[in-house]
């Protein structure tokens, strides 16, 4: 089974030695991680960012299934291109399991950016737009996607030292990735 | 030809006369509009959430296209639930169209919101991640699965004077959608 292993991982200095430990963590359970930052190119190039859109679709399309990293990035909630990634998953019928490092709720985090104001019953921000109070971790259309194409959101019971660097919820979603495990006694 | 009409604009106060208004456009061009405020259930159920999730995921099994709009929300990029449709839809190979009323690039809406570091050619946040910078209005996998799925983004000269209001960039969309204009004299 081919996992795509989606999430701003690609944004971190040292994000090849994650994807090296994140594809380790899938071959331990059986699974073949495919990390999209094999898909860089040179970045000299003028069609540079067209070539790792091409690369991570095709990754995309030749995995079975996604384990998606939507720990907070840039502001409140999880990061657009990941998510992107999700939904083309999610619409092919694919597996889709997902983490995320920050245990607050999507709410509880807006609310520590900004200050918001509560009009009959209606959570808004400083630009009056509504703040989704669902008592979800993040918009619903991301975690109902995980409840109904896979399996529901993997959060740490506290933030874990280092979001970026902690893969113990990754590590949870692989083994729901690999199934049930087999007793030994059985097999 | 219907279209599904993702955005943040359900979080609009006035959301339902956004929702009217594009409607009506997409009807001026002979398109039938799908706007999700439509799906909107009984907040006050347990699973309201859920339900809102089943009514926007089948209206856009039911669609041909959609048109997302990628104005930033809460942060320097697009919505990420309206990001979550923009792959769900591009992954069934339907007309993928958008819009973004910010005329900025990623790059530089960040730099407006946080201090960077350039360091060897590349760009970094405060936390020490990569901030992307090919020239685009945000994430690569939003931009080029516009390119590649329907057509480029569509973004304005100059920021209109009412960001979530201002419809022009939409209804260029929308022109779009309907394709060329058959002139009357060869009907």
């Amino acid at each position: 089974m081919k996992v795509y292993l989606a999430g701003p991982d690609v944004f971190l200095p040292d994000a090849v030695d994650i994807g090296r430990a994140k594809v380790a963590i899938c071959a331990a359970y059986g699974l073949t991680g495919l990390f999209p930052l094999d898909n860089q190119v040179d970045r000299d190039r003028a069609d540079a960012s067209l070539q790792i859109f091409r690369g991570n679709e095709a990754m995309m399309d030749a995995a079975d299934g996604i384990i998606v990293n939507l720990t907070p990035f840039r502001g409140p909630g999880a990061d657009a291109g990941t998510v992107y990634e999700l939904g083309y998953m999610a619409a092919q019928g694919k597996l889709c399991l997902g983490y995320c490092n920050d245990p607050r709720l999507y709410v509880e985090r807006v609310a520590a950016l900004t200050e918001l104001k509560s009009l009959s019953g209606i959570l808004t921000d400083p630009q009056g737009l509504t703040v989704e109070n669902f008592g979800l971790a993040d918009n619903l259309m991301m975690i109902h996607a995980l409840d109904l194409h896979g399996r529901p959101l993997i959060t740490p019971a506290a933030a874990p030292a280092d979001l970026w660097r902690d893969l113990a919820c990754f590590e949870a979603c692989v083994r729901l990735a690999a199934g049930p495990i087999v007793p030994a006694a059985s097999a």
